[in-house]
């Protein structure tokens, strides 16, 4: 197969490349890599990401990582493959770029800090800091505050179709939903509606039964 | 004219986005916040940025916050104007891409939280927090060992031009290559020559004088 995934099954960065490969109903070969045993941080993983983080991608002999990075690629390469996650019209297309830069530098910066308190952090025999759950609670509860008045207006972040906009959230939402973050989330109405829908989508729900059938 | 750039002359985003329009020679008027006054925290600048951040863009009806969103839509909508700062081949773009994902991921933090310290904090009157300084010092000298490594195979980071993943380092390249961290820099020989290349573009040195003809 071309497209090598490389990493754990249990990495929020992971599952949202995984994510975005089902959606284009794109085969792909999952190379798991032994975080607990440290090879994320040696040769020869280093070569496919210096940073030594999951994934590393491969797609034939175009190698790339930061997770975000390889959907935006794979959302372009198969645009004519599965579910269209981008749009072609500059104007569109920037309003979902909008959308995922503040994935990315609003809503992740909270939603990773919660994930690994509350959930990475107790898979790994580690105590969760609850100040740290607090604060980044209320600093989650902020962004949401944004989205809620977004998707009052528009079905889904980037407009009316499901884009990498959205996608992008689902691993660290998937993971909250099932702690006390959730009442984060149900604060907010159309927010949780959202949640619900786009955690529903048969190319994430095979994200999570991967997941489900790994050892960690 | 249709372009409107909302913001402060000092601020790194702002910055970010004048040097992407001085790039692809498009006009735009520049409308000052006044920032000291919080008027980016009230109506009617939070109907344009409901983050209440600078910037905030306008091309004719279309709104835009979010700098590197912003500064993908102008090279993709204005992709025939100017210098190419994007490249139409998506395997050769989803190198760009990661290479922008890499600044905003791993080089934007330890940079903006230095720039903040060395910088604005003197210029808004507080003390820089030295342990900060040295701290972030060193998380930066990690990501520019990467960079070391990429700049000694690439005359720059998404290639062999000049592209938006060079670009969006400038603002805070440019200040804190005015600080003690210009030592970390030049730590970094292939580092050292792409930034004092990048800083020489013309279109930087437009931005650079427009900040310096701006009371703060």
């Amino acid at each position: 197969m071309a497209i090598k995934v490389h990493g754990s099954a249990f990495s929020i960065a992971v599952m949202r490349v995984f994510a975005c490969l089902n959606e284009k109903g794109l085969e792909y070969e999952f190379v798991r890599v032994d975080m607990r045993a440290g090879e994320h941080t040696k040769e020869p993983f280093l070569s496919l990401n210096p940073f030594g983080q999951v994934p590393a991608f491969e797609d034939g002999d175009l190698k790339l990582f930061e997770s975000r990075a390889v959907n935006q690629y794979i959302a372009h390469a198969y645009a004519d493959k599965g579910n269209p996650l981008i749009c072609q019209d500059p104007r569109k297309m920037a309003i979902v770029s909008l959308w995922m830069e503040v994935e990315a530098q609003k809503y992740d910066a909270p939603a990773a800090k919660l994930t690994r308190e509350l959930i990475i952090k107790p898979l790994l025999g580690m105590s969760t800091d609850d100040a740290i759950v607090e604060e980044q609670e209320v600093q989650l509860a902020k962004v949401l505050d944004v989205y809620e008045a977004r998707l009052a207006q528009s079905k889904y972040l980037g407009g009316d179709s499901f884009s990498l906009a959205d996608l992008h959230h689902l691993p660290t939402m998937n993971y909250l939903i099932g702690t006390r973050v959730k009442a984060v989330f149900d604060a907010h109405p159309h927010v949780s509606s959202w949640c619900a829908d786009i955690l529903a989508r048969p190319a994430w729900q095979k994200v999570v039964a991967m997941k489900n059938n790994q050892r960690l």
